[in-house]
């Protein structure tokens, strides 16, 4: 773990402060990473992170929060992003580096065209790869990233530049940072992330209307659990990100419905060895995921 | 917990000693339940369950197993259950109690009703609710039932009258017993169990067949790890499952696939109050199951 000293680094601003902000920010003060923490949130994230002791300062606003920061961590939900870079952009100081956290960076990235202004070059896509099916500060860990990857997605060689010296920072953290093509990162992340989400909500959907919903409930065992377990994610945050990502995610979902037809097709049929095929070709490629 | 006697149930015979037959043999052998519990698997279980003390004696065929034995438990792949029953019935005591552990009940009693003869009436369909997407001997574990569920389906009062006789026996395990009508129990266990299963497969499939298919595994977070899990399941024993309960199967499918083509269209025409409704949906039900 690389600890740096604090000097040089005074003032941190993490722009939201739920689960995945208030971790980063949490991580930062834990460790002493820089003099200050300053975080803003919508109340009542904001005044919450504040009594948890995950930031040092609640600033008043997006502006107020980035006023003499160095660093800047992006943490808002990403259909908040582009509104969080319009409203930092006059506040910045000439000299702040900026990343971000979102999940999806081809978005994240046009936005930061648009509304960073001369900051953008001082920009760096990132994605810390942590999450679970809770939200809001409460959720929040300092040790949330320990042995997690980071993803930076630098678009040019200014931003390429920038990669390191948050290393630095963010190595409090216990982060495995690497780098990734921002236009592989979101396709990758539709396959892994995006449309299983959305598929564990249909799942959820599908059971919750249906008359036997009680029942499953009731009777739910490991496997409707670890399904489903995502299907419990909050509404609002999942469909920003879906949306924020359709593209790949449609064509994660077109694969997936092609695959749905044969499984069914084969099922209708009693095709055993159609069936077989489908559930062979699963298993032996889930078995290379150690868990 | 209830722990009897073994006096008057010298043998217990467990046809299939597997994960989830390996898992009874072993409970019942752990805390004394009878004087010997003869197993029965093809090879190489068998042999395998003999060694990890699973049961007391490896039989050399069905007809072996429960050549004397007062109980017998049925704990192999469903689409073998038939022919099981098929050789045990000439060699069954007259007083013998017969039960199954299969996870689809209708046609494991169509098969008792045709292979069983008069034993039929001493045949209670039952269910212990625990799994893994593991299997074979060197998964079971004498205490998988602690706490778990442990359905009986009986057909007519006849068969009801086991039920009581089953618990003080299977006590041992932990298990926690009660009834259901066959027909309800495969429809939820296919809403439950069998769909969520087959919608991982495809999962794990459409992924596996992708060109992200590296990718994924390297990226896998917590959330595609938790829903594919059971996507690493054994093929054979699935496909088996799968086409016993094949009915309630395509009926869950089907309100499945209602819910993804709206989700799909949702994504489509970028409607996020569609989206959002849905995604609600699913978490406001998957937020009552008690992780």
């Amino acid at each position: 773990m690389i600890v740096s000293a604090s000097a040089g680094r005074s003032r941190v601003a993490v722009i939201g402060v739920g689960m995945i902000g208030g971790s980063v920010a949490g991580a930062l003060r834990a460790h002493g990473a820089c003099e200050e923490v300053v975080g803003y949130s919508p109340a009542p994230d904001g005044e919450r992170a504040l009594e948890l002791g995950l930031i040092d300062r609640l600033a008043a606003s997006v502006s107020d929060a980035v006023e003499g920061a160095e660093r800047v961590v992006i943490a808002a939900p990403i259909p908040a992003i582009p509104g969080v870079m319009r409203a930092m952009a006059p506040a910045l100081r000439s000299d702040a580096l900026i990343t971000d956290c979102a999940s999806s960076k081809r978005s994240v990235i046009a936005a930061a065209e648009r509304e960073l202004g001369p900051a953008f070059e001082r920009f760096l896509p990132g994605h810390p790869i942590a999450g679970s099916e809770r939200n809001g500060p409460d959720a929040a860990r300092p040790e949330l990233f320990q042995g997690k990857r980071w993803l930076f997605c630098p678009v040019n060689p200014t931003q390429a530049q920038w990669c390191e010296t948050w290393r630095q920072l963010l190595g409090v953290t216990g982060a495995r940072f690497s780098e990734i093509d921002p236009d592989l990162h979101d396709r990758v992340f539709a396959e892994v992330s995006h449309w299983p989400h959305a598929l564990a909500f249909a799942m959820g959907a599908a059971i919750a209307r249906g008359e036997l919903a009680d029942h499953a409930v009731n009777f739910a065992g490991a496997g409707l659990r670890d399904t489903s377990r995502i299907a419990a994610s909050p509404a609002e945050l999942w469909a920003g990100i879906l949306l924020d990502n359709v593209g790949p995610v449609l064509e994660s979902a077109g694969r997936f419905r092609a695959e749905l037809d044969r499984m069914i097709d084969a099922l209708e049929r009693r095709d055993r060895s159609a069936l077989v095929e489908i559930l062979d070709t699963s298993s032996r490629w889930r078995r290379r995921i150690v868990d």
